[in-house]
């Protein structure tokens, strides 16, 4: 006899990206940033350790509020914080959909929907992504209550206009969340479209372009009856005092964003280029990753397992589309320096025959 | 219409403890502990702070659930982390409850129950507690999936034998969590009863005598079966890498630990006594605050009124069978003495009716 839910019961339970415990890997599979965080952040947070721990964090993160609406150009209301953006997209599904209500996404995308899904019972539509990775024709005609849209996309990097999805926004009857985790990489973001349209939340994370993956601060933005629904369903306390006062500064410091930003973004350009050249089909790129389909001399698979016996981590999807390439974190020059080193050795000895 | 599930839509929203913007305010409210955290503690969450920050934390945080199987006496397999023990209720809930489900507890009790209850659409069997505040006779018989026993208790401070929980634990058919909070300032505790029933989970904070409100770190301690399947529910990455820290070191100073729960049990006996000499009528607390029935002359709402002027923060609930008294934080003695003060003046000035 189990005391679970089925729902417990029928999950697997989701899986993060492997953290090896041992020193000397290329990490190239988590999409974590290889520049450190702003000093200014990592500043607040010293200051922010202390005796005045003792006391809970302020519940509705005024401050973080108040800094990101400056950022953003929008009104503290409009701005719900969450304990990661994951921890966002799990707030929206559980406030959005019952057991039984349809939640739709397209795929290939990031296998935390699915799991979020499950969790609530709800039921998942998931719709193909075309070739061209634009939305999906049948996306607006589900049905869904909450319609997720990864954008930049994940595994594939890929992203669709402001103009279709705010096109898709205007077509549904429930609400849109644009997961916007990578967007700072990207040529252009999808905030504008919270203004217009009541039923658009946009998310953002801490994890990839501030360098702070190991703080566990996300946000939302969107029109106040969703961001006042939503705060009911969220722990009052879900953000730790550190973890805000980081938060705080970093969004403070778009100098430190825009520099680190851009240097991923040229490494990225450079990589690319330097896979394509080696046989590999690249798409093209609007996060800190490269979606890469292997040479036709190799299956991806294998390209996995010999790149991690070299010590150098990416990431392997055994799912429709995307088994036959590999998601790449745009890492350091020096790391994908070693990355595109040990490429070169496998394939030349795929080639000479030598395995 | 409303994008939000029923549910959400009909909840008001978990109010947690004033936490004034000014300054100056005696806080006697929200059960913080007076004094700060282990120095081991606050050094290791500074060592956390730097550019490391950029890697997503430990996703089943080792290091703290090794230390914490260490300093309980049991394995890391038995202890589950969450982002404060508000989150691991939480957790319980998802697991256990399905809409309509049962999920009991004896009333009166810690608030969030009733709202995490709304929030999964799970159906509240609230049982009175008799006047002794010993286990309800109708507890065990509710037929619920979850039973939740917070104890000590609050807002009461009563506490219930660990024997009596476990022949509660042994007469029900799904789950017990005994919500243990406050177990540090009690002469007992429920975790023996873990490797005794199977469906037993105790849950645990470092709000209170670990000082650490602001960090969000609790956890939950029950037998792999159970703690396996609601590492399916919680979020890979819900603590974060700093807080990871400074719960490690907090639980592994156990002298700090054992130290300020000796004063502010010492204290507690004090202001207990001086309460009643004062005509209060004190609830015999294992906690770190105590529920103090008003005297004859004057009301409980209008204490909590003038205190509140005085610029002394206490919490008072409008609630059947505690809207009778005020529950005040033990704090440090110089605050106890400031609370002690307001009260002669506020309860003088009734007696002369110079109000």
């Amino acid at each position: 006899m189990s005391y679970f839910r089925k729902d417990i019961d029928a999950i697997a339970g989701y899986t993060p990206g492997f953290q090896p415990k041992e020193p000397g890997f290329v990490k190239l599979n988590t999409n974590e940033n290889p520049y450190p965080p702003s000093p200014r952040a990592v500043e607040a947070m010293r200051a922010a350790v202390g005796d005045s721990l003792r006391k809970y964090p302020p519940p509705m993160s005024d401050a973080f509020r108040n800094a990101a609406a400056r950022v953003l150009g929008t009104v503290p209301e409009r701005i719900l914080v969450g304990n990661g953006s994951d921890d966002v997209l799990n707030i929206a599904v559980r406030s959005f959909c019952d057991r039984g209500d349809p939640v739709a996404w397209p795929t290939p995308t990031y296998s935390l929907y699915d799991f979020l899904a499950a969790l609530q019972g709800a039921r998942p539509v998931r719709v193909d992504f075309p070739e061209d990775y634009s939305v999906p024709a049948g996306l607006a005609s589900t049905g869904a209550k909450l319609t997720i849209l990864a954008n930049p996309n994940a595994p594939t990097g890929t992203m669709v206009a402001p103009e279709e999805v705010s096109a898709l926004a205007g077509g549904l009857d429930g609400v849109l969340l644009v997961d916007e985790a990578y967007v700072d990489f990207a040529d252009a973001d999808c905030l504008a479209l919270v203004e217009r349209h009541p039923n658009v939340i946009v998310s953002r994370s801490f994890s990839k372009s501030y360098s702070l993956a190991g703080l566990r601060v996300g946000y939302a933005v969107a029109q106040e009856p969703l961001t006042e629904g939503m705060c009911k369903v969220k722990d009052s306390y879900d953000v730790d005092s550190v973890a805000l006062a980081g938060a705080t500064a970093a969004i403070e410091d778009q100098e430190w964003l825009r520099r680190n930003v851009d240097r991923i973004r040229a490494t990225r350009g450079r990589m690319a280029t330097a896979l394509e050249e080696m046989g590999f089909r690249c798409m093209p790129s609007q996060a800190n990753f490269v979606f890469a389909r292997a040479p036709e001399s190799i299956e991806a698979a294998t390209l996995y397992k010999l790149l991690f016996e070299r010590k150098v981590l990416v990431r392997y999807f055994d799912l429709p589309r995307v088994s036959d390439g590999l998601r790449i974190t745009v890492g350091s020059d020096e790391e994908v320096d070693t990355l595109l080193a040990a490429l070169e050795q496998i394939l030349a000895s795929v080639k000479g025959g030598t395995r």
